[in-house]
């Protein structure tokens, strides 16, 4: 049976053409605002000005430069900007990467517990963070409507995660039409990983979860349909605004509730992104289809199930097996995604350090804490 | 395309079996509290005394006996006790009726603009709601994760909606175990109830919204699949749960975002729970299948849709329009519900009377707004 759960998602979601016109009523008329962003795409793409306009004449202290995979070094220099400045309100212009990082610095300035890396290493508690509100300009990691962040340290080449209500935006502001310019790779890659984020949630045992089940084929069966047309289309307002709220629905708790979950494949990418610098959404295409064929097994039922209600596959039920796990890397490669480490020059020697800091984490991952680091080597073995 | 959206759903659902226990820390601790709740059934199940139990020492208030489809007569004078015990909390222990007597009462009780009546019938606005905890005992209305409410006056023999983010409910704990000892009439009503909500704001024409139409789809599959197992076995908890998880999920936000919504089954059916007293599920099944066969037109591309995807059925287009109307009648026959209005004796002068009521309204309904006082005679002599 599924198992009981607290679902609480307070967002304010406002979705659509034009929807930064609303930014000024969202945030309290007082509020000393940190706009942070990313590498000065906003500027280009006309969202700075956008932003600017909606605010009109408030005073705004401004933090640009966070990173893909955003770091903990230049976060900091961001907490250590807004507590001179006394911000009490951050607004993230920007994709995942900026948000999470904004998420950070929210738990980060208020933060009295010594040094805030230990939020993220040893999860010390946060007993309070300062307001976000958030402007999404890329479809992808589904930040804007939940409260985790994923955050990088570059002197240690780590990679860590962190999870907190506290975080959660007040507001996220996701307009399609400022997704327009992006380039095609950075697409990909937000479908890719918000496919990836269904996958974690749904690809693991049967709980006679059968709504939850049915939504997160939803929300495959979505980016499978407009994917590949907004990847070709980038202006199609009709496929962009699609998959930029599947997107969002892939992580905001609606189809996690009460069901078991894995994430086995993210917590191997994030070390390959730590160790070789590779877009996030891309090693988890060159681990899930491996994963998946290392545990058929356990996952047996539920790729017997995404063959039938996602793929529509007919045949024995190895044959649906091997054809879940086969449409699953197709997916990928239709992106434009590679399913294989060795694209990156990943050898042996990568397989071997990954294995020493999971060992060093000393604990196993997957819905069945079966992934030891004996079971890491294995896929990445299957994937070099 | 979908249009620009608003969603914001901060209600807190704490669900599962036991979780009445988690009662106490929901509440603010100094908050003078009235219980309300309906005929008396959950002295019966248990409910009452878990209830008790959880909150142990606290002082509460209780006003029973909200009828189904409750009463503005009955509620006004819970709000006059509320005003008197100077009432800050409500704590709904029942099923919808219950709930959206409850959130009529929580805007009530502060209201200053004269006659509370005038909230309902001329849309008064209200500033501010006492704050609101449910405990749902019966799975049907989505009141517990939504902010409307629908309650009738027995003087005038009218029935009216209200909807204001105030009176979203702070929380709501949803236990299947207390449902199980339902009518089996009750919970024929309840799925067929969320079936309904789901048709609303789904079976109207497409507007690409492909992950709102497969999350509906997911709604009435799961549905279809567990309504007949839960009223054959009414302790079977694991369809209990996905049953009483649809039916908050058919009217949470979630399907309805960006999408045109239709609404007329319900506003035809309160006229014939107003005129006649029958259960407000029974009155959906009396309407939507004769109004899908008088908009057969203006809905022909969502009745092929849900013919395909919700039913699998194949053929011509308009044989799968014939077999979407059949099957969704089908349904409502399989629930032991009839789908004719003369079952209840309901003849030319109930059609009349109902024209009358619609014309006084001087409105029309439906998602293209051209349900005409007309069309709803139509669509009652297709039932009689």
């Amino acid at each position: 049976m599924f198992s009981n759960f607290v679902y609480h998602n307070p967002v304010r979601v406002l979705f659509g053409k034009g929807q930064i016109a609303q930014l000024n009523k969202q945030i309290p008329a007082q509020a000393n605002i940190m706009l942070t962003y990313g590498g000065g795409s906003i500027m280009q793409n006309g969202v700075y000005d956008q932003v600017k306009a909606a605010l009109a004449d408030r005073t705004i202290i401004e933090f640009g430069g966070i990173e893909a995979n955003p770091t903990y070094e230049t976060l900091m220099r961001g907490v250590e900007i807004a507590r001179t400045e006394k911000i009490d309100f951050l607004l993230s212009v920007g994709g995942g990467s900026v948000l999470d990082g904004t998420k950070f610095m929210a738990a980060a300035i208020p933060f009295e517990g010594g040094d805030p890396w230990e939020i993220l290493a040893s999860k010390a508690r946060i007993k309070t963070a300062v307001p976000i509100g958030a402007v999404l300009t890329l479809p992808a990691t589904g930040s804007e409507m939940n409260y985790f962040a994923v955050i990088s340290r570059t002197s240690t080449q780590e990679k860590k995660g962190m999870g907190n209500p506290l975080v959660y935006p007040v507001f996220s502001i996701l307009d399609p039409e400022t997704t327009f310019s992006l380039p095609e790779r950075q697409i990909a890659n937000g479908i890719a990983d918000a496919f990836t984020h269904t996958m974690e949630q749904y690809l693991t045992y049967p709980v006679d979860a059968t709504l939850q089940d049915r939504m997160a084929e939803s929300v495959l069966q979505t980016l499978i349909e407009v994917g590949p047309v907004t990847l070709k289309n980038p202006t199609n307002y009709e496929a962009r605004a699609s998959m930029m709220w599947a997107a969002t629905v892939a992580l905001n708790g609606w189809i996690s509730v009460g069901v078991p979950q894995d994430w086995a494949t993210h917590q191997i990418g994030h070390e390959l992104t730590a160790l070789h610098g590779i877009d996030h959404a891309r090693t988890l295409a060159v681990v899930l289809p491996h994963l998946l064929r290392v545990k058929s097994t356990e996952k047996r039922e539920k790729l017997i199930q995404v063959a039938k209600r996602v793929w529509n596959l007919q045949g024995t039920d190895d044959e649906l097996v091997e054809g879940a796990i086969q449409a699953i890397a197709q997916f990928y490669e239709t992106l434009g995604i590679p399913t294989h480490a060795k694209t990156y020059g990943i050898g042996p020697e990568t397989v071997e350090e990954v294995r020493k800091r999971f060992v060093a984490r000393n604990m196993n991952f997957g819905e069945h804490a079966d992934i030891t680091p004996d079971v890491v080597v294995q896929i990445l073995n299957l994937s070099i």
